[in-house]
């Protein structure tokens, strides 16, 4: 398929064309990373914005059972919704591809949805740059809802953030003591904090969790892009579908607020910007393991350096000095 | 001064010379890099050794107390001792430089004792780079002790402990409920723990906190490079000198213990191999800075980006291009 077609099918939502479309900026070929930037440079004159969401929860918070209750909701409305994943460890676990699709069965069998794992990369770097890529695909095939989840681990949450216009964290009832576990640049950096399970009996132990995050918040500074009473937290109960709704109304009703206050705009262009020098800088890098010729001489120089027979300082100039001719 | 007069200098233990040699590895002018690459080169066949020593401590644990006491301790016992700093956050700071050298008073005047603040650098790649070529140029001018030490932020304690052979951790006394604050990835590069201001009022607390310390270690799995009884935690006071002498002592027994189980000279080939390609990658990105050709493409280049009217791919194909001619 050329591209002019492979555009104007995914323009028109077609489901195969976007996920050929994906696999195509997942690819690390250079031919493929030049078609992938033609392709994006013509479906971004579309101009069509999704409303991009950041989902973290770490194992056993129920984030597939979330995501699945809160993806079926959106479709319900009539929305457009798709799912996309930043997980590095991802290729080293394996099978993310059927584990994605199996533990969100039915919202992935609603012709409205659209799941895609996280692409097969060893290193955050390259999985952000494919994801973020991949979002743009997402809203010019039309979707009015790009979801991006991660685990919560390392520095996947920045990543998350630094791509999607509203950050949430979900979070499992807890001890008063286990408020700790979570980094206080993760909670600065999230918009809603929805405390997931208030059902049956951890409903009371949920309430007393999200009294205490919301506590907590209280305690960081005001940020200029939050309308009083943001940064929020909420109860949600992902198995009974309790509370989904209201999470949707705040999410939308914060969205609505930041674009009515200009922290729309500027957060898209301050982020697209940090994206276009993200991505020189891993190209950059990826010349030195994706050139036979020069890897084999970054091998053996640092053999060499291993065994004391060259300085690092040294043997750096020496591949460097190759690397300007 | 010409290259072999200061490499000849420097290896006869001439302070000026090391520090002018310091001063050369922190520039970053392309020519100079050069030099420095060269100067590495002859003395590393000098082939001398230092005691690479980490210390990571937070503002108010009476690091600089305890690096005076220990140097001291050195020098007394007719070691020559040479203090280095990482510390990214100096060049916002500012005057570290009249600091280092007032906050030790002793020993910055001890004719055995070497201290050289932190380069000024924003970015810890830079200041790591600088350091570890400034630890190779101290061990060259016969220094027995090379001292590291970090104020514990992010990753400075992952860049201190990859570029020295021990690693210690300065804690203050502290209740049970505080032990949470050192994060687990820092406890379990400790090679020695000390709690300091075991002293006065202080002392049933800090014998307490270095309890807690010693039961945490041992939920940890056990290292191979440690013998029996390592990591240890040990009690210090630095003000009034308690527990150094014996603090030196675990440190030797330690690193005897990995000289002799071949445990060393790996540590140290696998380290200069991570510098070497570190080099190589942070030499490859500065080169998208230094040049004010392409630093104004870049910059003409993200403000099309943060105008929606270029693509962060298209744009990043852009200067790519540009780059391999």
């Amino acid at each position: 398929m050329d591209l002019d077609v492979l555009a104007e099918r995914l323009a028109a939502g077609d489901r195969r064309a976007l996920a050929r479309a994906i696999t195509l900026v997942e690819s690390s070929r250079a031919d493929h990373r030049g078609q992938t930037a033609e392709l994006l440079a013509r479906l971004g004159t579309l101009g069509r914005q999704a409303l991009r969401i950041g989902l973290s929860g770490t194992p056993g918070v129920g984030k597939s059972t979330f995501i699945e209750a809160f993806g079926l909701q959106l479709t319900g409305l009539g929305l457009r919704v798709a799912v996309l994943a930043v997980d590095p460890s991802s290729a080293r676990s394996g099978g993310s591809i059927l584990g994605d699709k199996t533990r969100m069965e039915l919202l992935s069998r609603d012709p409205n949805a659209y799941i895609r794992p996280s692409p097969s990369q060893t290193h955050l770097g390259g999985v952000a740059r494919r994801t973020r890529e991949s979002v743009s695909l997402c809203e010019a095939a039309g979707f009015d809802v790009v979801l991006v989840e991660t685990v919560g681990v390392g520095q996947s949450e920045t990543v998350v953030a630094e791509m999607t216009d509203l950050f949430i964290l979900l979070l499992a009832p807890a001890g008063g003591d286990e408020l700790q576990g979570v980094k206080r640049g993760i909670m600065e950096m999230a918009d809603i904090i929805l405390v997931n399970k208030a059902d049956g009996d951890l409903k009371p132990v949920a309430t007393r969790t999200a009294a205490d995050y919301a506590g907590a918040l209280r305690l960081l500074r005001k940020r200029p892009q939050d309308p009083e009473g943001f940064p929020k937290v909420l109860t949600v109960s992902a198995v009974e579908g309790d509370g989904i709704g209201k999470a949707w109304h705040e999410m939308t009703a914060l969205a609505e607020w930041r674009r009515a206050h200009s922290h729309w705009d500027g957060r898209r262009a301050a982020q697209a910007r940090r994206w276009f020098e993200d991505e020189v800088r891993q190209a950059l890098l990826a010349r030195l393991t994706d050139d036979p010729a020069l890897r084999a001489r970054m091998e053996t120089a640092g053999q060499r350096v291993a065994h004391g027979d060259l300085s690092p300082a040294a043997a750096a100039q020496d591949i460097l000095s190759h690397l300007t001719t």
